[in-house]
């Protein structure tokens, strides 16, 4: 047979222990953050009705959802009436409008786990992968945004990157600004997506062949947006529009209250930053990383996206961490913080439920205990065993060990051998190993 | 529109915090006893190749594999071309084919995860729910058995499931049984099957009408195994059956290496214990507890099954905790590990910078800092959330505090408050509030 039917489906992945630890680790220390800020986990099944999710995710994004065939008699209709949850979004809408007076105000839930799109594979780019987002739904408070920022650069710490910066900037002065340069209402989306793509050249020819601007309001668009001084030239040109000055006010507010936590030098208003998605409506953020190609967490606030999707029509804004960005960055754990502490040796058939009560010993005192489960009884392959397991000690128990009461501990680094009276073993072997995890 | 539309998909479960701790904790107990035997994580993904799955389950089995629909310009076709994970077992499978040299030897393994199968949804009957398996692929010896029973046994007592008992017997017993009385040798599984029903009159009438056996015969064989004295019985009628005496061995040993751990009056051969399934071909057993029906563990020796689903020709054993059932028993987490420790109110805008600060103080002491999101800026309302949250303490800091450099720290249970100086908070709620999870 052909290997590679044993392969993982096309776009997912077999996470074997080391690479699995690492994914837990970095799971564990953001669920730590996200709690300390008060957000509540939620989780949802891993389909969906059909109906649900589709309309919800543009043209584009409905060909890459996938879809569960109806069973029993309907399977041969070829319908589907389920799907594979998309992102986390959606499903947060369904739980707001399900739980609504069961749920506090404003809901600040995290949500961290699979989701899945028929993508094309590719590198850094699966079918299966983790999605991690905050949001607070049913708030309008510039502090809700701020959290967003805190709770997802914190999270960033936890998980040991290092040398970000936090883009901000706000939809609405990024519509203040082509009201300023006179852009009809009706293409603002289109030349938003547009200078999303941001290389001033390309872009500014976009805008007229596409979006058909002026070639002259497309250049000084784009001219203000990446110029050195873009910030300055922002605060005069938004003077000029309600938006404008909005969003100014907000992008500020929020600097305001996220940078004492994250640092005046690591957040910044980047005119420049647009974020494609359309369903924004107040502050945007994204965080880059030296080094680091596209973003590591990204979000803003959103405040008819709830309804949109199917919910009550309530303020709301989130953010999501790109982790299997961040999880890619830090390769598998296969440090000592998982080394077998204790090989337990079996040289002798008769002894061998003694030899299993030293083990549970151990167990029970936190230390990680493995048996040996293979036919020899030779002492040699036993210890190779343990040493292939990078146990820290072996116990060796031998028929003069028994009759004197006693356990032969040898540390595996050093080869030296201790008898310990077996009574006391697992005092003996205590603080000599990792403590219990 | 109706509420229904936004309820989770039939058979599925949306957790919401209380209830996701819950799970969270019982998770995170077994993993602890599986990580302390030696066990490593696997996680593969919650698809499979259609053809990987089907022709595993039975006839049965395979109607209730939820498939995929193929994608893109095959999508019209109708026809699946993955399916969602239906087990744990199947999977191993084809991680022992895929990685099989890097893997331990003995593979130890745990998986915990959803699952899904299109079963009619019912009480505790679910259609995505949670499976936890340990499993020693690659050993024959009966240490591995003893292991496995013992780790579920550890993880039951880790997540308080008390009172319960180990059910053991041998699928070479219940042979050499079936070869002392003449059963012939083709119509032992449908025997088996049957007998795995125990109502004695019941199995007794089935044993004659479906499965053609003698009257009796039938009468004897489920006299013998359904006596007060049937384990003395088995001792006696298996002497006479290579594979009934292998059978007495085998259940001698594991409950000689087992019982230390798992205690006495825990473990016993039970003659009754059949176990339908057709795959075991050594030791098997279930562990029941007062007052629930059913099995909350369950598992055995089966060397054929991992190159029976396409895995290499090796022997193993493993076993699973009946985890949706006993997390039934546990009810939702909504206990005081869990409060808000700190609610940081919000009384004025221009000191909502410094409150921020103040919450992510405690926040990176350790503590659930939660700050108050909404728009009022009243503090009885904000005092009224911080009770709703359950918080322990709330931070009020108003004009005077801001001119003395102190806060207010105002303790929820008793209503008495105290004025902190601001360098000070986090060393005077340390060790006030629950400790740092």
């Amino acid at each position: 047979m052909a290997s590679q039917q044993f392969e993982p489906p096309s776009g997912t992945r077999d996470f074997l222990a080391g690479a699995l630890r690492t994914r837990e680790h970095v799971f564990a220390a953001i669920r730590g953050v996200f709690e300390r800020y008060g957000f509540e986990p939620v989780q949802t099944p891993a389909f969906e009705r059909l109906e649900t999710l589709t309309g919800k995710y543009g043209d584009e994004g409905d060909k890459l959802i996938f879809k569960i065939l109806r069973r029993g008699e309907h399977e041969a209709t070829g319908e589907a009436d389920l799907a594979l949850r998309y992102d986390m979004t959606v499903p947060l809408a369904r739980v707001v409008a399900s739980y609504g007076s069961q749920l506090p105000t404003p809901y600040k839930r995290y949500a961290m786990g699979p989701v899945w799109r028929a993508d094309r594979p590719g590198k850094g780019r699966f079918r299966e992968f983790a999605q991690c987002d905050v949001d607070v739904v049913g708030s309008a408070s510039p502090l809700a945004d701020a959290e967003v920022v805190c709770a997802l650069t914190d999270a960033l710490d936890a998980v040991g990157v290092r040398g970000y910066r936090v883009l901000v900037n706000s939809r609405q002065a990024l519509s203040g600004l082509l009201e300023v340069y006179g852009v009809p209402a009706d293409l603002g989306g289109g030349v938003l997506i547009t200078l999303d793509k941001l290389s001033p050249e390309k872009v500014a020819a976009e805008l007229v062949d596409t979006r058909s601007l002026a070639p002259d309001i497309a250049d000084a668009l784009v001219g203000d947006l990446t110029a050195a001084d873009a910030v300055e030239r922002m605060q005069t040109t938004l003077k000029d529009s309600e938006a404008g000055r909005a969003g100014l006010e907000e992008i500020g507010r929020l600097l305001q209250l996220a940078s004492p936590k994250v640092g005046e030098d690591r957040i910044a208003f980047t005119p420049s930053l647009v974020r494609g998605l359309d369903y924004y409506t107040g502050v945007i953020f994204e965080v880059v990383a030296e080094g680091m190609p596209g973003s590591i967490a990204s979000g803003g606030r959103y405040d008819r996206l709830i309804s949109a999707l199917g919910g009550p029509d309530v303020p709301a804004c989130g953010g999501s961490l790109g982790v299997e960005r961040i999880i890619g960055l830090l390769g598998d754990d296969e440090g000592d913080a998982h080394r077998i502490d204790v090989a337990v040796t079996v040289i002798a058939e008769d002894t061998a439920p003694e030899v299993m009560g030293f083990a549970a010993r151990l167990r029970d005192a936190g230390m990680r205990a493995e048996v040996y489960l293979a036919a020899s009884r030779k002492l040699a392959k036993q210890l190779k065993w343990a040493a292939d397991r990078k146990a820290r000690f072996a116990l060796i128990y031998g028929a003069s060990d028994e009759e004197a009461g006693v356990i032969t501990v040898r540390d595996m680094d050093s080869g030296e051998q201790a008898q310990v009276p077996t009574d006391q073993l697992a005092a003996y072997l205590t603080g000599r190993c990792a403590p219990p995890r």
